[in-house]
């Protein structure tokens, strides 16, 4: 477990004021997690309100003024050579965070909160009733407070760059546009062979309005899943919500949440490794950097690589699924029955193109991001208007994809992500992926990565990802945590060899 | 629906100041909830940080120069001829609440709310291990702080008073320990009555390892019940925990937890009414009053009125009885075969005197209160030891019920309460009995309540105490309520009826 170390008395001085934003941030999160898991109905607009007050709450600690003068002469120290390296990140992690509270008025942070929590009820309505005008007055107030964040924190070229630095420290525009540009067309025209592939035709599907996995067979498979994975449960919980999350509410109570489609079950399982991906990440980091700017992953890319990692690399591969495959008859002896590895490893692995993204399979999902990120940047540079989405939504799902929502429900709807209202951080699920094969290109290298999961012994595999990652928590930014352990800077061929090589075995293609 | 009327500019400015002390009041009672019904165990110790955190945060609110200056011009307004009756009893509950935040030192208030977590986490470890000497030095900690506490609030007397003050207002120990001395020695008489007469020898309970009343089922039956007794759940939840309770999370938050006892199907129902009992309440204050000092309940014994007037003077009458049977044995078919109306009537009120104060019966419940009232008195007076605790308990228990405990764990230790750590609040669940007893009184002049409950209408019952207690909140106290309602100060005297005329009833004899 990595050690910290601190002697420099200014710096201690702000670890104590922290601990007060890191408990504040905490009890946020409580009021969060219970507003998505527990909320009654009528009870929303109050929680908004507390929301927004602990909103407050945390802006006025990042503004004291004993704070702001403490963090101004830790750095004139950061670089003397005394400093320790956790001193330097914990200084570099300060002024990132400070950022934001410094930058943009109070003001403005208060109503981005309030606006998010309205927002999110309205996106609620609009969707249930499939009409994006409900939601629409929200979202362009909350483009507009997105816009006013980027111009108050400053930019070079982008203001989105201002927003996405706040999730991904460092990415611009430019650097996702190039992502983009080398990843996008290669996975179309990917996409392309496999639909014209013999095997694309035979696919069929499971999901049978008839076939019933009840949601506490779902539950308890995916809590052993969870357990071989390492989730520790006496330090966090896994409950219900539409929308699945992973939330730090405490250091030693990392909670996830899962839902249980009746007649599916592909998607709990694969719901609760993601999200214990992101779980592990957290449980993971050093003990020492609790409650301190060290704490908690580095950044939503990196801990999109975690959660991909453990779906994808693992959760999705022929190895997990030869393991899972008695597990799977074992819970589901009549519904699966006739099926065996090889037919459930296809119902995991399915490319089909398909109007929800958090339902697509690896290769279209980075075409959903593309969308997001090309619209999210036209947002916040006013290239196009938030009435014009729905259209423009349908434009693009036909180009990228080749599929067409017939509804707002099914289509700018479909994600309750803008209601939240933070833009800038859809492009990190992507690098998400991209990180996540690397990461496992070099795991591939020190571990016996299929055998091991082959026969369902994770633990080395998640002992790996603790040294290597989890315990630095936010110690090293992720380019140089990326350098740092597979040596060199992220690089999309990684992912792009992975998908290459795992989907011309299943369907039987040279890609 | 009460009508505010608040026109002063400084009762208007308190009133801004008050809601956020109301509102990281709520906050901190998410935390609570999330304690009781969720918390991973590992978060134990970190959960007891936030409550502080807090608990620290609303000290100082209540503690804020501008706040303490607006509160004493409003006390040299609030004689004036032109105050409203609101403005009046804003200013007094202003000033009864700030009584404990400024005269008890910050410190203090700290210090007790860290104490209490971990109290708490010492007491589930000591009734587990049925060791009293793993809890005792948390509770001498507990009672030196409650005498600290009383010592800065003051009193004239006895420091208990200063403790049963916060819980309601302007009660001393010398009131309690009238009433006991009227109640007390008839309670005992009529119990060595029942006792000695031919029915009690004949009661047999249904409790049967072997018959098995299933968590869904006893959780349906109970919100069928709650709605019934309108309970709003789109305002309102009912889960489970252990010690089950009621809490105010937002103004249209109010949840209940319940528990499930496998084998007897009394437990929950009488706990779903008792809390139900409570939550009606604090969700019939006039919504005007809403996050002011004259919101909630007034009083902890105004309080148990209601939920005691659910649970016995409704729940556990002949008339409810009638009622319920038919729908017990949809439920409960096989369980509970054979069993009629009278059967079931006397299962739900059979005279026990037993080691538990929570399952104790109408008559020896407030038997258990007596000890309680006088082993508090007499530690904030240090009359007694906490080590002495178990054995006192035992002679107690003895003396009063005729019972004694084998263990600690189903005797000093079997109420969570001192672990919470403030004291002073058990002699009002005996005020709840009385003032509930004095109000049925009151209704059935007004109201046709038998044959209401007979029939299952509880919504004439609800306005009834809507229009006459609940839309109040804190705006009269409870001694000038009572008046308002019953035209009298608190009797005894219904109380006594009340039991004699029940008890003669069913177990045939002069009392």
């Amino acid at each position: 477990m990595k050690v910290m170390r601190v002697s420099n008395k200014v710096v201690k001085k702000l670890l104590e004021k922290y601990k007060e934003i890191s408990t504040l941030g905490k009890i946020d999160g409580v009021l969060g997690w219970d507003l998505n898991v527990n909320l009654p109905s009528k009870a929303s607009e109050e929680r908004a309100q507390q929301t927004a007050y602990m909103a407050k709450l945390i802006s006025e600690k990042w503004l004291e003024v004993e704070f702001k003068s403490l963090l101004e002469k830790a750095n004139q120290r950061s670089h003397s050579a005394r400093a320790t390296g956790d001193e330097k990140a914990i200084i570099r992690n300060l002024n990132w965070g400070a950022k934001f509270y410094h930058k943009v008025p109070k003001e403005i942070i208060i109503e981005f909160a309030e606006t998010s929590a309205k927002s999110f009820i309205a996106w609620q309505e609009a969707k249930k009733a499939n009409n994006f005008s409900i939601f629409a007055p929200h979202l362009k107030k909350m483009v507009r407070l997105n816009q006013l964040v980027a111009e108050h924190i400053g930019y070079k070229d982008n203001p989105y760059d201002a927003l996405l630095d706040l999730f991904e420290p460092g990415l611009t525009a430019k650097e996702v546009g190039k992502i983009f540009k080398t990843i996008q067309s290669t996975l179309t025209k990917i996409l392309t062979k496999i639909k014209t592939s013999p095997k694309y035709k035979q696919d069929s599907d499971v999901v049978d309005a008839n076939v019933v996995y009840s949601a506490d067979d779902q539950r308890q498979l995916c809590l052993f899943v969870l357990k071989k994975m390492g989730y520790d449960l006496e330090a966090g919980r896994m409950d219900i919500s539409t929308h699945p999350f992973t939330t730090t509410l405490g250091n030693f109570d990392i909670r996830i949440t899962n839902r249980y489609k009746p007649n599916d079950f592909r998607d709990s399982l694969m719901i609760g490794m993601h999200e214990t991906g992101h779980a592990l990440y957290e449980q993971g980091v050093s003990e020492e950097y609790a409650s301190t700017p060290l704490a908690g992953g580095v950044s939503l890319g990196i801990h999109e690589s975690q959660s991909r990692f453990w779906e994808n690399q693992i959760g999705r591969s022929w190895e997990f699924t030869k393991f899972l495959t008695p597990i799977l008859h074992a819970f589901y002896p009549d519904q699966l029955s006739g099926l065996g590895a090889e037919e459930i490893f296809r119902l995991f692995n399915m490319v089909k193109p398909s109007l929800i993204r958090t339902e697509a399979d690896e290769i279209t999902y980075n075409l959903h991001i593309a969308l997001r990120f090309e619209l999210e940047n036209a947002l916040i540079n006013n290239k196009i208007k938030v009435d014009d989405l729905p259209k423009i939504w349908k434009d693009k799902m036909k180009k990228y994809l080749g599929v067409v929502p017939k509804t707002d429900a099914e289509g700018v709807l479909q994600d309750v992500h803008w209601s939240h209202g933070p833009m800038g951080y859809f492009p990190t699920y992507t690098l998400g992926n991209l990180y996540a094969a690397q990461f496992t290109n070099k795991m591939k290298k020190e571990v016996q990565l299929n055998e091991l999961v082959e026969k369902g012994e994770l633990g080395t595999i998640l002992s790996w990802l603790r040294t290597n990652i989890h315990q630095y928590g936010s110690l090293y930014w992720p380019e140089e945590l990326v350098k740092k352990v597979t040596g060199e800077p992220l690089n999309p061929k990684y992912f792009l060899n992975y998908i290459k090589s795992k989907y011309s075995k299943i369907y039987g293609i040279k890609l």
